[in-house]
């Protein structure tokens, strides 16, 4: 028989109060001179990637090598090349930025390690959730009786509100079931779309106008036209803030036909959804409140690490029901109207305490996030003035704080001038400032500019800006 | 025009050095004593769960408290009702725990936020990622070409391997597609198969022996049966560790039945798979290497806080086809062979490094962790081998380090029973010590022993025994 007196007594997991003090200063050693050095690292550093990560690659190490040699890997080795997506020059896809309140509350989330999937388990922390959960809900505009969670990230948010709609409005087989979205929403609905079952031709490309919004008379048309055909259209997806451009569709005229066609409105507001903390932001994205579900990302416009997105649904009961499932061993579920188990409304059973949203907040106060978020439409607004006045520039104005353009050097052709795009972009990344990204729409190749990093201040897009305009010279000389 | 001079600076967001240590700190005054304190606090406190939930409710906080504000809401307030899930005494269900070191790990994650969704962003932060897919690799027995990836938990992770499963082995109209899982099966396959599209009862449910593990034949029978009747049997899902019982399927010869009718064979090994580390662990489960895909759940089995799972495949190929899509301004995916963009095989674009599994394993090695769960599989056999010496106890005895047992008082009918081990469960978790949870399987209520925690030690697990004792003691007082 076993004795437990057999069993040896294991500490290594275990550090003790002054040993845990000790591992947090020495990371903190580390962490602070990255973060006070950001703003001199380059925006993005590539050469010689494949070299470093091959050089990482180790068997499972049988023996530990201690705090020191993990610190030397993880700051020293694994981070020098790579997009700097925490630094002020990112200014690329969607920046995230990653404020440390966010890393405190991760911190504090893991030691103290409450389970908040469901309610009995972690009533309190679940609350402090549910709290972040209603002001999301009052930013959107929806009424009390709203709902929703914080998912890992906006995909898969998304893909709760895809299931939701799914279950919702479809019968068990749902393959003729038809989602509309313009020919600028994130591929991420398509790709929610296909792992929630229906296969691709089930998302319908809606066109766009020439401000990249979804043409509303061309939805309307091509939802009719499918219903002729025999299929089931429940669900429109409309942009506020396309990655692209920055779009925002007209969601008071898609919730129009979304009411009139019983179709399920969610609104991809994932990158421009904070933006409504602002003026500006609320009456960009008129109508949102109409919506009967809205993803949006606070590892976006919250300035927080990766690793948190959001869905709040008008309808609560329609995350229940799209995630409903039994077992015998489950803990008992709270049944008071304004608790909720998180594991009945969403993919996870297991999931952390997703308190970083929470305790950014109450450090330092919505007020904070909208004099920021301010700043970033400032900032936008000014680059785009500036690049009006560059000749040969054509601009997709932000609507807020994502613009895009191109160098239109008369007398080229498409392909010309996407070649010629290209050169720039480089250039312009060259310079190691600022880190731009493209996109090819319709056709054409344009140059993006999303200001979302908290640490991206008017000395930095000033910065930009000459670069910009110096590369648009080097490239004339260049001809 | 908007002229960035007018444009104020903003400092709230970026705390300078000094702020940032001394805000960590701080966290640590509350943090150390939390975890000093958690074999003192009591297994469980649900008292009092709705009115404290109540109370934390607030609007959104248009100014900052203050960090210390902050802390005394999530430390005073948040967490004192609910399951003391990082404590020693937690049994229930399966323990998590939460060491140091990932706390640490996100910390760093947070704080750095380098982007890890493509493989060009964060080359060497990918990398170590990768490293940890590999070693989780070796540790099921994969072949060099194996792959996978670290998900938000087990459920997700399970999820992908369902997905994956689907678009590699039937066509786009899949809903006669069908999934063997035995009775005893965790209920996130369900879930997670019917939010990929499935109906209900496309997950076949596989009676079980009377050691709960799926009966192969009656496997066979079903498959056959269906194929008969016009379905498409597809897929099989064999446990390593049923959250009832802890249960472990004969997985060689599902196996073996899954080659022959050509079945994606998934193993759920969310609570087992990282005894595959211990020599008695790759004993009870042999044959597991021959999975498609298999989960398992760094927060269970490497003690992680709440919010990692993992799932590696034979093919990883698969998982990318699963996950396939596509957009204009998606960042240029690397095309060598050894590298991996994990937007192109996961729910997930934008998501946090998870390094919180790569640095507990560099700071303490492979051998601490096998340490650890010998010490879980001795402790569960010590219990069941003290249970056995109880007149009336009926036995599930562990395979792995989880154990159910009832008290089965002779002339006793079946509601009886039940009603008479719920009253013991109640018992035994008034003492504070211990916290165990049922499962009602068979239609008998059964009381769970899970050890898991990397805090339970011998002490506990023997003042839990005598709890145990003296609450059976109690209630033939009682009667």
């Amino acid at each position: 028989m076993t004795t437990p007196e057999s069993v040896p007594i294991l500490e290594a997991l275990e550090p003790g109060g002054a040993e845990m003090r000790r591992m947090v200063a020495q990371a903190m050693d580390r962490i602070v001179p990255f973060i006070e050095s950001l703003a001199a690292q380059p925006a993005a550093a590539l050469e010689g990637s494949a070299e470093l990560a091959r050089g990482l690659a180790e068997p499972m190490p049988e023996a530990g090598v201690g705090l020191d040699e993990a610190l030397r890997v993880l700051f020293d080795r694994a981070t020098p090349t790579g997009y700097n997506t925490a630094g002020p020059g990112y200014l690329a896809y969607i920046p995230g930025g990653g404020i440390f309140a966010a890393a405190l509350a991760d911190l504090i989330a893991d030691s103290v390690n409450r389970y908040v999937g469901v309610w009995a388990a972690a009533p309190g922390m679940v609350q402090l959730e549910q709290n972040v959960v209603r002001w999301l809900c009052d930013i959107v505009g929806y009424p009390d009786t709203a709902g929703g969670l914080l998912a890992s990230g906006g995909s898969l948010a998304g893909f709760s509100a895809i299931v939701a709609a799914r279950r919702d409005r479809l019968p068990e087989d749902f393959l003729s079931g038809t989602i509309y979205a313009s020919d600028q929403t994130h591929h991420a609905v398509a790709k929610a779309a296909i792992l929630a079952g229906f296969p691709a031709r089930c998302v319908r490309e809606v066109p766009t106008d020439g401000q990249f919004r979804m043409r509303v008379d061309a939805l309307a048309r091509l939802v009719a036209e499918d219903r002729e055909a025999g299929l089931r259209p429940f669900m429109v997806v409309g942009n506020a803030g396309t990655t692209n451009t920055g779009a925002v569709d007209d969601l008071e005229a898609i919730a129009d036909l979304a009411e009139r066609q019983a179709l399920w409105f969610h609104v991809d507001a994932a990158y421009g959804g904070f933006f409504m903390l602002t003026e500006r932001g609320r009456q960009t994205m008129q109508g949102i409140a109409r919506a009967d579900s809205v993803v949006l990302d606070p590892h976006k416009g919250l300035f927080l690490p990766y690793g948190t997105g959001a869905v709040v649904v008008r309808e609560p009961e329609a995350l229940r029901r799209a995630h409903e499932a039994d077992a015998a061993y489950m803990p008992i579920m709270q049944d008071e109207a304004d608790f909720v188990d998180y594991c009945a409304v969403s993919p996870e059973l297991s999931r952390p305490f997703r308190g970083r949203v929470w305790l950014p907040f109450k450090l330092v106060g919505a007020s904070t996030f909208r004099a920021y978020l301010d700043e970033k439409l400032d900032l936008a607004h000014w680059a785009a003035e500036r690049l009006r006045e560059l000749p040969g520039i054509e601009l997709v104005a932000p609507e807020l704080s994502l613009l895009a353009f191109r160098y239109a050097r008369p007398g080229l052709g498409r392909e010309e001038l996407n070649r010629l795009n290209r050169d720039l972009i480089g250039r312009i990344n060259a310079r190691q400032r600022i880190y731009l990204t493209g996109t090819t729409t319709k056709g054409d190749f344009l140059i993006r500019i999303c200001v979302l990093s908290f640490r991206t201040h008017r000395k930095r897009m000033e910065e930009g800006m000459a670069d910009i305009e110096d590369a648009v010279r080097e490239l004339d000389r260049a001809r």
